[in-house]
């Protein structure tokens, strides 16, 4: 589901140290180590490398992707059996376990133009004779979006760009309205499920949502399969249920799938859209396009097809029917474990999805088999006497595209356990050439930018933090447009501190991660190269072996260092004398997120005052073109005092008890010998994230309880960093704003107590 | 010739105090005024807009352009008759003032895709129904480039984006060299002529230039006739003379074409380009960019056409062939005078260009009937028993197009008289719907500011300075997009200062402004309304009557603007106590260009830096995709320190005689009756803007002897401030630099001294 190899380079926030970056960076000292055991670790991860091979990961990813396997599909299971039997093959207790859940597949898909011209749109990918597997026509799940609900609804259309809450301000502002009609909005800007849901909010009867070359077609490069770009009857799959509400199946409304759970009716499931929507390629939306009248729209949402785009509503007129069979199917977790020799009751939890939309090689084949790669090379390692100190955990999911429902129903069934055993979970998707794209806890940053440093780009022969070195050059004047990414800009505005350290970004949603992270408040991490692939073949019968093994990463190179990173994370977390988490930085990090939100209110208040003196002016009605619809805005009210003293007290605290951590840990393992209450130490640490969860959730969306990553309510994958506090300003509701400041404060408090509290046991000796 | 209706509004820099926008504003002062002759002027002011009407200047724009008309064409010479008979016939003492002038003309034009597939250009927009006189084509100049050389020349092809400097740098990065190549390049970025001048520079064979989609047609809004953006089959004449290192006609190498001038012989004229250039519509031009191969173009250089832009070079192999008519023909400019009443050897010159490419409706047609109105209504006025108090010089030029030939053939003969007794040349051409644009001489701009509040947009009810209310609109979140302008962007980044004052633009080049205030030093301002009236007609069959009146002023209510604004200008200068000049703005404005030259060296200096170390430590070849070609840049020489005292000192000793000026000007004007020596004043004042200019000008260009206005070397007719220095900067010659620097604060000292005499003559009362 991950789309991170679209992303942009714009949140690169930061320059490594040149050093870093040198092809042999000197072996210094690990986070969480002795010197002595950091010795050791170096060797057992150079044995580790030495087990895996590209070859193994290639036939894999053959076999794996050699016929649809979308959750409930045939193929999936047969996929879950084999994998269960590799990962058992190779020495790991592994199983399968399974969860029912909800999933919906369409009956009948109908769109039609019925004036000023008629058409019919085909919805259908065409298959190429250069795809070997994109002629699986009976196996393939149709272009469609999951979860949608049915309908048969006829009206006038309106381009809504990409359909963000921001867009329909614009549109108000030319007297447009969706109530009654239906909408048309392009991929990209949101995650496509926001796009009904404020589509319905505002009133529409229907959305249809296509690609437009300008975001992931001809105009970022060729188009498969002379190129990776999305070609002219390619339409893009995917979820549109309410994720931002809760992951996982959605008719347990975030509750775990398992025998004698309570089921909504499917009348009653919140999270299901409240109209029907319906993914079309480009070729299909051209017609209706070229129909729209009305006022000329915005520069910014202007696509790439060869017409003046217009916001309607009508003259096109459009006739939507969707009928949606929903029903029940087997999702096939596969869990394998391998049992820590020191510490079995301390979990390191490695994921990636195994089920695609079509033939899914990229998305998600080829991280799932970075997932095995490792798997079996560390199956290899424990012949040499190695034997991990704390227990693995590898997990291959089911049903991640309709809606994360493997990872959630697993973390679901599973919470009690994991934040009793769960150290960290370690989350990829898909893989391709380029950069390496890290999200995670700000606590983890330390170990990923140690772990970064030591693993080398295969095609460039220096670390893989060389994606800052892109950050870097991209803001040199004449250099921006070089190495622009997919989606075509670059950010050039983003900061860059010169001289900082690496940088996790925060988590927001779109992958396996969410229900460990933001449910149940374990650490986790999304890891992942990209950015010099393309990834055009998103969620379409395109993303294939053939088209991977032509474009994305011909030689699985990149597969492989991706095993090596992520199995280092992993491996470093097993072994360490001391979880390694380091909290100065996170303590940082989050005191530029209280900032920001500070910020934001400030900002609110002077452009309120600002907005408000032109409205009274009229200003706006001045500057407009008299001859075209202008509706002015009308004023806010002004934005009252917030105090943030107890979010900043909260804050203060925090960072000095992070760096006393930090400080205590280094001197605690400058000797030979780590603390002989190690263990304790360990107990806190684990439970230190938790303390950055609520029982009670987000507001609206209890089942998402961390306080300081969520989706976007509006954005979808986007993250929200302080989400209560940071939302409620952006809906201006000061009140909700006020109560997340102290609920956000106390988080952290918790979160410096716990800190504090590790830090104690490191005393033993 | 001017493109000003396309400019962006992002050169907007200030908010006008509100009170300015109110519609009836309280009759304040007049800069050069006593309180009691302001009064009169005003009531004169009001007999002169209640003398003019629109639908007679919609009368002379159907007449005007109902045949082309351009340079040397029957029409042209019926046209100049028919005008100087007007201005006879309302009493002006009017006669032609002919010049013999170089034109080209195509004998043959030639453009094919050899390979990989075959394709023949047509070379031809196609004659629209709903457009009365676009099947003139008897009469029609052939789409082509004026002052391009013939050629014959086969080749690959290298797309070039705009074909600026810059491009060429991103081109070298990604290993492509245009020797011996042919290159298409789009218009707009810069003025066309700096497209095969840059292409020669760097061993170009021929050039291609054409419309794209993206920059004035349809992505814009709706193709003509359905909207005012440029169709399939329009193609953009031009001339492409080396226009910044001399206008006028190329054959006399900067001198006034008079009877005995020495003529160039034809390879011997360093104006003409050095290979033959064609431009093209995009539907000629789409099967040509189409077979490109090579890189992807960077996000910025891709345009609206349904492709994926690359870069070349080849495997298109094209064939260019122009064979060029060069010959003399007849200039005709219409030169008008009213004789002043008390200071006739003082004038006002008022100009507008006649000549249009073909129909030429909007340009030149728009502004030439309003500068036709002004003058009848003048004569009207005279009629009432006022009498300028100044002589009146009204022109209309022939030859704009080409290159300023008319104007600059005039100014150019009539230099020392232009010297002697010309105060303020204020210069109109292609006019429309919209905002207010002006560019000026700086010591002109409160005059500017004065006439703009107290003139009334027709539409909106409030002042023309209401673009300044766009401009502060704009830069509201969530309204950027509302009234992006033509060219379909807005720079939000401009800098707005709230509560400043109107500032005129820097001139650069484009219209006839251009020989009167950068060769002669005659103080000068530009000016038009646009921005809500779309010009993809430019320089096509299409900018018709029809077209005009369909969509860019349909009741002329904007022609009869411009003609009350322009006029108030001219009678202000004409009846003033004292010529109307405000220095301090001047002075605070030209301080800011000092600020900015310095900043230049500081910014490379950094710049130089940094990307020297990125090269050192191989930032650029680490950050590159390994899979495409990439040539790092080399390193740059740091830059060295320069010494800005001089100007600086210059600069301050400015703005006090600046500031001492007008203090004493206010002191002379506040009793009844004004300075007995303010004939002597206007005598000093007038000879201010000649201290501006340096008899040996810039460097390799003598003709622009202006030290703080051109039209840039590489930009055409984007200015360049203080261009001795600015450019020098630019282009890393620091010497010159050096020499420049004590250049223009020479001429700023002379600058300084005309103006502390013209404060010492308003001692006499």
């Amino acid at each position: 589901m991950i789309r991170r190899l679209l992303c942009s380079l714009a949140s690169v926030a930061i320059v490594a140290p040149l050093l870093a970056l040198s092809p042999a960076p000197p072996p210094g000292p690990i986070l969480g180590y002795t010197q002595e055991h950091a010795a050791a670790e170096r060797a057992a991860e150079s044995t580790f490398d030495a087990n895996m091979n590209a070859a193994e990961m290639k036939s894999w990813l053959r076999r794996l992707s050699a016929r649809p396997h979308h959750l409930g599909s045939p193929y999936d299971k047969a996929n879950a059996a084999w994998l269960v039997a590799q990962f058992q093959s190779w020495g790991w207790d592994a199983k399968l376990e399974t969860f029912q859940v909800l999933f919906s597949t369409p009956k009948e898909r109908k769109l039609e133009l019925l004036s000023p011209t008629r058409f019919v749109a085909s919805l259908q990918e065409k298959p190429l004779k250069e795809d070997r597997t994109s002629n699986q026509i009976g196996e393939q799940l149709p272009t469609y979006n999951a979860y949608s609900i049915g309908g048969d609804v006829t009206a006038p259309l309106v381009y809504v760009n990409y359909g963000i809450p921001a867009d329909y301000e614009i549109l108000a502002q030319h007297g447009i309205d969706v109530k009654g009609k239906i909408v048309i909005a392009r991929y990209g800007g949101s995650w496509r499920g926001i796009k009904p849901k404020v589509a319905a909010e505002h009133g529409a009867l229907g959305c249809i949502i296509y690609s437009d070359p300008r975001d992931d077609g001809y105009w970022g490069g060729n188009a498969y399969p002379n190129g990776t770009y999305r070609n002219a009857t390619s339409a893009q799959r995917g979820s549109v249920a309410d994720i931002p509400t809760y992951s996982g199946d959605p008719s347990t409304g975030g509750e775990a799938p398992i025998p004698g759970a309570k089921r909504l009716a499917i009348k009653d499931i919140p999270t299901l859209t409240k109209i029907p929507v319906l993914p079309i390629s480009y070729t299909d939306a051209l017609p209706f396009l070229r129909s729209l009248g009305g006022p000329v729209a915005p520069a910014a949402w202007r696509g790439a097809l060869p017409i003046t785009y217009h916001l309607g509503a009508g003259p096109a007129r459009v006739h939507l029917k969707l009928d949606v069979a929903f029903g029940y199917v087997t999702a096939y977790d596969i869990i394998a474990k391998l049992a820590g020799a020191e510490r079995p009751d301390e979990w390191i939890v490695r994921g990636n999805h195994h089920d695609g939309w079509v033939n899914g090689a990229a998305d998600p084949l080829s991280g799932a088999v970075a997932v095995m790669e490792e798997a079996k090379a560390i199956a290899a390692l424990t012949k040499t006497g190695w034997k991990p100190k704390r227990t693995l955990v590898y997990c291959l999911w089911d049903g991640e595209e309709p809606g994360l429902l493997g990872s959630s129903s697993w973390a679901e069934a599973h919470e009690a356990e994991l934040r009793a055993h769960a150290a960290v979970y370690v989350n990829s998707d898909g893989n391709g050439r380029g950069f390496l794209f890290a999200q995670g806890s700000h606590s983890l940053e330390r170990t990923v930018d140690e772990v970064a440093r030591e693993v080398v780009d295969p095609e460039r022969g220096v670390s893989i933090e060389r994606r800052q070195l892109a950050a870097q050059k991209l803001r040199l004047d004449g250099f921006a447009s070089l190495q622009a990414d997919d989606e075509g800009g670059v950010d050039v505005a983003a900061p860059i501190e010169p001289g900082s350290a690496f940088h996790l970004e925060a988590l927001g949603s779109g992958s396996d991660y969410t229900p460990f992270v933001q449910h149940v408040g374990v650490a986790a991490i999304n890891l992942g190269f990209g950015g010099e692939s393309g990834n055009g073949s998103y969620h379409s019968i395109f993303d294939s072996f053939d088209e991977y093994t032509r474009f994305k990463d011909p030689t699985f190179a990149y597969g492989l260092t991706l095993a090596k990173t992520a199995g280092r994370i992993v491996l470093r977390f097993a072994d360490a004398d001391v979880l390694p988490y380091a909290f100065a930085p996170s303590a940082d990090t989050i005191a530029r997120y209280a900032r920001e939100v500070a910020k934001l209110v400030d900002d609110e208040g002077s452009a309120t005052l600002k907005r408000n003196a032109l409205i009274d002016d009229g200003s706006f009605t001045f500057a407009a073109d008299p001859r075209e619809t202008f509706v002015a805005p009308t004023k806010r009210s002004p934005v009252p005092t917030i105090d943030f003293s107890a979010l900043n007290d909260a804050v203060a605290a925090l960072q000095t008890s992070a760096q006393a951590y930090d400080a205590a840990l280094g001197i605690a393992l400058s000797t030979s010998t780590a603390p002989s209450t190690a263990s304790a130490t360990d107990r806190a640490l684990l439970a230190a994230e938790h303390t950055l969860t609520t029982p009670t959730g987000l507001p609206r969306r209890p089942w998402y309880r961390h306080q300081l990553y969520a989706p976007g309510f509006y954005t979808g994958y986007g993250v929200k960093t302080m989400p209560y506090i940071r939302e409620a300003i952006e809906q201006r509701n000061w009140d909700e704003a006020r109560t997340g400041i102290v609920t956000v404060a106390a988080a952290l408090l918790a979160y410096r107590t716990q800190i504090d509290i590790a830090r104690v046991t490191l005393a033993g000796k």
